[in-house]
This record gives C-alpha cells, sequence and structure tokens, in this order.
C-alpha cells in the first residue's frame, strides 16, 4: 500500500527528482458559476463542496524534474496531453518562488539555477473511468498544485496551494482540504473588481470549514446517468450564464450569500435537516440559472428529474429527510445521505434503476448500520409504480467525505 | 354557419332566455406566474398574450336562464361539473349589476325581480380534446363571462367583463379581446397590494395592446408532448413557486417589466427579431423559476427540450430567426412563427417526430407562401442528426392570431 509521507518532500529516481501526490475530487454542494476574470479565475461567487474520499475516487500525480527533458511534458491517464496556458501559467507562479538558496533532496544539494533550467513532466492518472461523468479536473490540478510547491521548494501552505490550483482549474482549490471547503472569492462587492485583479487574486482561495472528522458519516452515491444530450462544458456554460442570464447576478448578490451562512450554521451544528434542504435548493438554483440562461442549457435529464422528485417523494415519507441530491453540470445525480440511511437509499436507487450489482461500485464497509423500513409500504408502491421506468443509470459510486491532497510515498 | 349577431342580444328559446359566445384561447408570451391574492386573482405580474383564432380552437358556451330550473348547473363537454366557488362569485358580481328596470328580449320585458329568481344552466363545449393538452379555462371562462353580462343586460365594457372573466380563471379576462393583450396586474407596487384590494380589484384587467388586423401573419404550431410526467396544475405551482421561490419576486420586480416594455415595443414595430427573442427569453425565465421552486416543478420533459434545441439550431443558422418557442406549464411547446416560415418550421418538426399527415391539425390555407431551403443543407443534416429520434409528439395543432370573445347566434 502506497502510504503518507511525514516529511511530504521530493525525492531522487533514475537521476531525476520526483514527488506524488493523491487527490479527491469535491462536489460543490453551494455552486461555482461563473468568473469575474478570466485569466485570474476569480468566480462571481463563493462556493462550498465536499471532499470525497480518496479510497474511491482519486487523481494520482507525479511531477519530475531534469535537466535531461527537452521540453515541459503532460501525460494523462497514459495518453500525451497538452500542457495548457494554464499549467504554464501555474509553472510560471512556482518558479517565481524557487527558495534562492535551492533545495536540498536526500542531501544533495539543487541550486536555484539548476532547478528553473530542469524541465517538468507531469504523469496523472485517475482511477475513475473518463466515462462516469466525474469531473477530474478538481483532483488532478489540486494534485498537480501540490506537487509543484514541494518539489521546488516553495514556501507555502495550503492556503497559498489553493490559490496556484484555482489557476490550474477553479474548483480544484477546494480539493486542497478535506471534510468541508469554501473557495472564498476574495472580495465584498463586485463592484470593486476590475480595479483590484491581483489583489482579489491572493484573497481567492480555498478555507477549511470543517474536517472531515466533524462530521465523517455523510455518504456519497454519485448516480452516473445515460446522458445523450448535447454537452455543454460548465466552462462555456457559465460564460453564457455570465452573458445572458437575468437571474444569475440576483443569485451572486442576494441568494448565494444566503445559503452560504445557512450552510455553515447546519454544518456546525450537524443539522442534516437544514444541510440537506440548501444543498437541495442550491443544485435546484444552478440549475434555474443554466434554464434562464440564452439559450437555456439543459444538464438534467428526465433520469435526472426522476431521481429527484424520487428523494422528494421519499423525503416527505419519513419523520427526517432520508437524503439530499445535488447536479453539477450534467446529469448525474449526487445523492448525499447519512450512513444510516446510505443502504435503504442504495437498495431503492438500485431496484428503480434495475441495475445489478456489479454496477454498484462501493469500496468502503458495505454492511453499514441501517434503520430498516425507513418509508412505509403504501408509500413505497407509489414510489415504485411512480419512478419504475423513469431512472436510466450506468452505475452507483458510492463513497464518502474524505482528506484532501496529500503528498505520498510511491 | 354560425354567424355573428350585431346586436349580441339573448333570446328566447322554449320559454329560457338563451344567448351563446364563441371564445378563443390565448397563450401567454410574457408568462402569468403567482398570486398575490387567491381572492381577487390578482397576479403577481402582469402578463401578455397572443389571442389564436377561434377557427381552430374555441370554446363554445350558452348561458339559459329559466325560473323552471331548480338549481344553477354547469355542463361541460356533455358531463356535469361542480359549479364552483370561482362561478358563483362570477355570478354574484353579475346579478349585484342587473339593471333596476331589468331587461327586454326580442320585445318581451323581463323585471329585475323576475331576473334575479331565475336559474342559471351553462352549456359549455370545446372544440379540443382535453388530451391535446391545451388549457380550456381561458377560452371556457371568457365565454362564460360575456354571456353572463350581455343575459343579464349589464352596463359593462369589454373592459369590465375582462375583470369578470379573471374571477373564473385568471388568464382568461385576456381571451376578451384578439391580437395581442395584456393582463394589467392593477398596481405599481407590491408593498401596496394588502391595503388596497379592492381598487386594486377593479384595476386588475385586460388592455387591448394591439388588434389581431396589427401583425396578422403570425401563426402557431401547438406542438402535443407525449407526457407520463406527475402534473403539477398550475394553480398549485405557481402557489408554491410564491412560498419558495428565491427568483420569483426578482422576475416580478425587474425581469417581468424590462420584458413588457421590449414586447410592447416589438410588436408596435413589427420587429420579428425583437419579439421572438424576448418570447424565449421569457418562456425560459419562467421555466427557470419553476425550476427554483422547493421542491422543484418540472413542465419540460425531453422532447421539449430538444424542441427548444432545434428552434435554437434552426434559427442560428438563417438570417432572421425562424421561430420563437414558449412553454407553458406542461409539456407541450408552442412555436410562433411568421407565416412566410409556416411551411418549412412545420415540415421540420413533422420529419423530427416522425408524425404521419393526419396528426396535423390545419384548419386555414395550407399552401401559405414560403420561403425555400431556410436553412442550408449541411446544417439540416446536423439538425436531423440531432434531434431525429428525441422529438415525441402527438400532434401539431395548427392556428394563428385571431379575434377575442364574440356573441354568436345560436
Amino acid at each position: 500500500m502506497e502510504k503518507d509521507t511525514k516529511t511530504g518532500q521530493p525525492k531522487w529516481e533514475d537521476g531525476k527528482l520526483k514527488i506524488t501526490a493523491i487527490s479527491p475530487i469535491n462536489i460543490a454542494l453551494i455552486k461555482y458559476w461563473g468568473k469575474v476574470n478570466e485569466e485570474y479565475i476569480i468566480p462571481l461567487n463563493s462556493s462550498l463542496s465536499i471532499t470525497l474520499s480518496t479510497d474511491d475516487l482519486c487523481s494520482t500525480t507525479s511531477v519530475y524534474l531534469s535537466d535531461q527533458f527537452e521540453n515541459d511534458t503532460l501525460t494523462l491517464n497514459g495518453e500525451s496531453e497538452e500542457f495548457t496556458t494554464r499549467i504554464q501559467g501555474m509553472m510560471k507562479v512556482i518558479r517565481d518562488q524557487v527558495p534562492e538558496d535551492g533545495i536540498e533532496v536526500e542531501g544533495k544539494k539543487v541550486t536555484k539555477e539548476e532547478l528553473l533550467k530542469m524541465h517538468v513532466s507531469v504523469v496523472s492518472d485517475n482511477n475513475f473511468p473518463t466515462a462516469s461523468g466525474v469531473a477530474s479536473s478538481s483532483s488532478g490540478l489540486s494534485c498537480l498544485a501540490l506537487c509543484l510547491a514541494k518539489i521546488y521548494g516553495c514556501d507555502m501552505d495550503m492556503t497559498e496551494i489553493s490559490k496556484l490550483a484555482r489557476l490550474g482549474s477553479g474548483s480544484a482549490c477546494r480539493s486542497l482540504f478535506g471534510g468541508y471547503v469554501e473557495w472564498d472569492r476574495g472580495f465584498d462587492n463586485l463592484e470593486e473588481v476590475d480595479s483590484n485583479l491581483e489583489t482579489i487574486g491572493k484573497n481567492s482561495k480555498a478555507v477549511l470549514i470543517q474536517d472531515e472528522k466533524h462530521w465523517p458519516d455523510l455518504c456519497c452515491c454519485i448516480c452516473v446517468a445515460d446522458s445523450s444530450q448535447k454537452k455543454v462544458s460548465s466552462t462555456k456554460g457559465m460564460k453564457t450564464s455570465v452573458e445572458t442570464s437575468e437571474f444569475l447576478k440576483h443569485r451572486e448578490k442576494v441568494i448565494v450569500p444566503k445559503h452560504l451562512s445557512m450552510i455553515k450554521d447546519a454544518l456546525k451544528d450537524k443539522d442534516w435537516n437544514a444541510l440537506s434542504e440548501i444543498i437541495m435548493k442550491e443544485s435546484n438554483s444552478l440549475h434555474s440559472v443554466c434554464l434562464d440562461t440564452y439559450p437555456p442549457i439543459f444538464y438534467q435529464n428526465d433520469t435526472t428529474k426522476a431521481l429527484i422528485s424520487m428523494v422528494h417523494d421519499l423525503n416527505n415519507n419519513h419523520y427526517e429527510p432520508i437524503a439530499a441530491y445535488t447536479v453539477d453540470a450534467g446529469a448525474n445525480v449526487f445523492l448525499i445521505t447519512p450512513e444510516k440511511n446510505l443502504k435503504f437509499l442504495l437498495n431503492t436507487v438500485k431496484d428503480l434503476a434495475g441495475l445489478s450489482d456489479d454496477k454498484i461500485k462501493f469500496s468502503f464497509e458495505k454492511d453499514v448500520e441501517s434503520e430498516h423500513n425507513q418509508v412505509d409500504g403504501d408509500a413505497m408502491t407509489k414510489i415504485e409504480n411512480e419512478y419504475k421506468s423513469k431512472i436510466n443509470l450506468h452505475q452507483i459510486i458510492v463513497t464518502r467525505v474524505g482528506k484532501g491532497v496529500t503528498i505520498i510515498d510511491k
């Protein structure tokens, strides 16, 4: 098994400097939608996410430095990829922060000059298939940011590294921490943005709200929907929303601040009733903005909608909510649920979707304690009749809250 | 054929007083969504609709008065229906306005006292099936309002009668006029409503913006979608939106006033580019609010969304928009298009939906002049590939702008 290093230091391998990290994906509960600046990747609104366990889904990224490399390269899941402008931007920030007296790795000194002459090779792999519909940029770019900061010996804490990750992919900054993480947009009023871009670029960062031990029993079932819809990338989608939605600014000014304040209280108090309601309302709010975009952006398909309505029907038939749904820029549904409801929820969705056991990816202890008969027979029969043929899923990936990006000994 | 009477007067039939009217349906282009008062049926925002020709879709309503009836009755499409509280409310308003010296019908006097002693029988029929998914309340209740005002000899103009129709079903008030009609909500600021209900009840009325001759070539293809979704009635849906949507008040305060002002200009100038864009944005805005409602209300299904995206794709491949879509509280799509585009649009949708000719209800002259090859071959091939199996329709009803409710000789 791979093991966390205490030091998080690079090492030598075949004459090359090397460091490796694993990083989780994160799922936004308060959604990031819209940038106010594309260069600095400053978001229109602050967001907040749950970090998912690297035991189930993760990116593993190694960074190598060597003066024998002819240029900077990126290999993603075994394929050579473009070393994008954004990654070049991250490299520039890092190279500006290399210590004057260089670094020392396993007793061997490397001067600043030598470091800056070396080229970089980035090798990144996800343990989840692209077809799973789970966005990989949040895990891949947070991994890269941590590796770069460590291998160049930069004096940066996780907060500083989150800003670096942000430059690679906005939401990646939230994977720097485990548990429940806010991406603080870095400014108070929209009006101040244009004249303060550099300052805001330094303020826009990840903030740990509650770590993964605070509320450890929250699970997430990633319901991977079968979607044949024309896909609008989230980058393009949010750009069009910023340009055309008549609701987005109201969301930025009024709704997100309210939801953020409420979700922080709900997390602090471990108030599942409050948390689940905010999660669902936030998801709806995002897709409402997408529909108000011109032309409208449809991420949810009939399966997404059936799952959402099913959750409301389940919740209405129980003394407290059984699950909360959240949907990103796609048709997949993330079902958040306390561990005690997991078995019941999973069996319900599995049956309605007609999924066989091999379509359920479940890496942690399956026999979690579970309440029985959470919804009474008549109500369940009604729910089965209502949704039986309406939910088409490829697979369900079951995971839970976990820790942030970590250097590993590999 | 039935014929308009010049006088619009009641007559005697088998010893009973009788009057008959036909009324159009209207389709909101600026949407009505939400009431501020349920008793007076005061809408949250003003709305604006296109009145559709009674040649294609209409309600025919006869009102009989007789002292031989034992009570007030309502027969709808041949079936006995409840004489609802709302209709009783309309009756009360009318009975309060019967002239002191009664009425004279075909030379025979009927005193006020005699009129008030008589019971009423309402017989209403729609020429479109309920399954067509076209709401019948706007035509049925506007018919009833006109008939009641005329048979009781009340001194009410169309504006006054629109207020009466409003009490039966809010949007019915807009069917009093042909062409393009606003339902003026009757107040300026939301804050003044609660203390001025009676005044606002007198101000909330239909206003003719442009009659049907102003822009006569606008057609409407009603694409009746195959929907198996659980249906939330618009009455219930808008109530839940008022209670829970975080966007609805912003829509009331900022968006609807802007859209209303823009659509009136577009109608005045017969500016199809502007009109089509506002129609589509308004429709999206309504469904955006529905999605932001808690629990979210889904009226659009995958067919609705495919038709909407198809319209954008067609429009993007032509020098001016080919059509505009608008969707009410259901999955049906109303495609508005100038006559010159009708043939092309209809053939496109028909082919994509795989509809046979007998599923196209088309009562007016089919061989309308039409431009050819409005979208070039490559773009059309792409559109066909994209939407071919995604549009499931029962039928298409083709109609056009028409005149308002009218007394007929029947």
